[in-house]
């Protein structure tokens, strides 16, 4: 009597099902049109299918190719999707490393709950692109050119055939490895062209994200939206939009990347990292953005080299206050953060009729954005004494094939 | 010398290319679990293709299958995606018509515009639509069976494989029509239970849309993140959402519904019916909410059989009024409008604590809902003398096949 409860099976990477491609593709070379195109994936991929009946099922890592989806499946019209963004990275001791993948798999686990996408074991993604990386890490970052990494894309679609507007009932998770242009060595700066990115502040009617909606999580829905935005700024010379929100003109985020800001506080002369706070819900909780601050807190509250100590500060801050900084001389510098463009120092931003230089007032004082971008390096890539950093996830077992 | 301009291909009904299945799907019996499962297309769909570099392809209509998506498709990952609701309808004369297609056309393109996929002739929808129900509506919609309708889904999707975070560059439309149940005869009312939509008006913390969003854009990214509040709704027995707006809790739209209320104006003591405005850009421009107004202006400023006229008023009202309205005991009605739910009242309305049933004060005065969902059927169906009406769209030359 009574009914027994149903126990709906887990994501278990370590039932993997694994089905070797027997017509490898080429690999771009570095700079190639190929891989600046962002489109061309590893030999294989990861797919794990989950039904709301049985819940999911076994894991494979198959041969790279196309997905067969049905017109109606909810992905394609109700954005029932979110994603992650990580890097896989070749270290100078030859190992593969992941950085703080379980971070990842925690934001992909509540990004899949703010869409009505199902649940799984977060800790078992970082495993699953261990699986993927076993077999492709070896021919897509040869052991022998260490400092070279694949942009890694888990990401999770309803896939279900139900048309009707209702929570998914089939899902998708799919992880994806692409050749991706390392920004750092792609532009060359011509003669006496600053390198940096160029922001402009977005207008007062184009709004990415509002209090108790889904600017937090790493929906699709996030970033379709803003492309139009992002297209004009683009077509006009600027490299991202700096999203501003409120009556106030808040500065949240740089297109898909989060904005940092060194300035000197006016009151106390004291320099300070600032960027905007994750309570209200309006950015992404970036990985990069939380190792740069745990990086700043625990290593930049004492002078390193020539850089004076500074402050770190998570508040709302608004476009005017950047404004009266950069009127006042006070910018020492300005940079985004994000796994796509990693730590990378901004020159210029453009608030309406305003082109503010973030290099020239700072420049003697400058160098925060460099040093920290060196140290998640060393973590990254295995140096200095960071071989066996706790934020790093070594991959073992890659396959000799 | 200066280049050339390169003129790319505009979209173009006229060529379709047409493909006939062999292998002819079953049809779901009215009622059946194949059709309740709004997942069991036709024999056929139209696909167009679009690329930057060359515009739209030849469109065709084809035999209905799964569509291959590269797994770094655009509309995978950053919800470039947008679609329409439209039905067709098999008369009582027996012809097939389309309802007022090309504001579903005009509203496809807005949405296209709004998440940077391509621009087309939007008057080309119908036509496509055409090509595919002449194929399909002799078996679908058999002309013996008039008063039965099926739904048809265009979508506009970011088809090309380019992962980066940029306006696509490759787009897919495509066509397909879906069994429905009809929501009307789906539901047969126990004995003594009223019939009628439940609504659970939005938590404070959890925002539909917001002004410089998209949520007047019928685009994939407004539904997804909507679908968590949508299904714990229907967990404790509500129908749809009423999203409310705003400090002071603006009523906007009722799940993927535009929402209108009848109710006494408590100074002149006249009736009016009351929907939120377009202005804001926070809700969807309905073909049927702007079908309903237009009626409304035009036939009920003066009485029609037991209903007294009524004033069409398009204002931003607040759920405090709804409350005051109903502990006075002036409303009359509401209805929610739009082309999967039709015309369909409203029995309750929960915000917070308080339950407002609204069939009671009003059951004697009411017949608003049912007289527009009247006249707008004979419209759609063809009949009363309404065969050929402006708003209609006959299709001609169906298959004797």
């Amino acid at each position: 009597m009574g009914s027994v409860a149903h126990s709906v099976a887990e994501l278990d990477a370590s039932v993997v099902k694994i089905t070797r491609s027997t017509n490898l593709r080429p690999v771009p070379a570095p700079g190639s049109p190929e891989e600046l195109s962002h489109s061309h994936c590893t030999d294989h991929m990861v797919t794990a299918r989950w039904t709301v009946a049985n819940g999911w099922e076994t894991p494979e890592v198959k041969p790279f190719e196309n997905l067969s989806i049905p017109p109606t499946a909810s992905c394609l019209h109700y954005a029932t999707e979110c994603f992650e963004g990580m890097k896989v990275y070749r270290g100078y001791d030859g190992k593969l490393r992941l950085f703080r993948p379980d971070c990842n798999g925690e934001r992909l686990l509540m990004s899949a709950q703010r869409t009505a996408l199902p649940s799984f074991r977060y800790e078992e993604l970082k495993v699953l692109i261990a699986k993927l990386m076993q077999i492709d890490g070896p021919r897509w970052l040869p052991k022998d050119q260490p400092g070279r990494f694949l942009y890694l894309r888990p990401t999770l679609i309803g896939s279900g055939p139900h048309l009707g507007v209702q929570t998914p009932k089939e899902a998708l998770l799919f992880i994806i490895a692409v050749p991706w242009p390392d920004p750092s060595k792609l532009k060359k700066p011509e003669e006496g062209v600053k390198p940096g990115l160029k922001l402009l502040a977005s207008a007062p009617d184009s709004i990415r994200a509002w209090p108790g909606g889904f600017g937090y999580a790493k929906l699709g829905a996030n970033y379709g939206p803003s492309l139009v935005a992002h297209g004009k700024a683009q077509a006009i010379g600027f490299d991202q939009i700096l999203w501003l929100f409120g009556q106030d003109r808040q500065v949240t985020e740089a297109g898909a990347s989060n904005f940092f800001i060194v300035w000197e506080n006016k009151e106390t002369g004291k320099l300070e990292l600032v960027t905007a706070p994750l309570e209200n819900q309006l950015i992404l909780a970036g990985v990069t953005r939380r190792s740069v601050l745990h990086l700043a807190r625990s290593e930049l509250s004492k002078p390193v080299g020539s850089l004076a100590p500074v402050e770190v500060v998570e508040r709302s801050f608004t476009i005017s206050e950047v404004e009266q900084a950069w009127k006042e001389g006070r910018i020492i510098e300005a940079f985004v953060c994000g796994t796509a463009f990693f730590v990378t120092p901004i020159k210029l931003i453009r608030n309406g009729d305003v082109d503010m230089d973030m290099l020239e007032a700072g420049a003697a004082r400058a160098g925060y954005a460099a040093q920290i971008k060196a140290w998640l390096e060393a973590i990254m890539y295995g140096t200095d004494g960071k071989e066996n950093h706790e934020w790093s996830y070594i991959i073992e077992g890659e396959s000799e094939k």
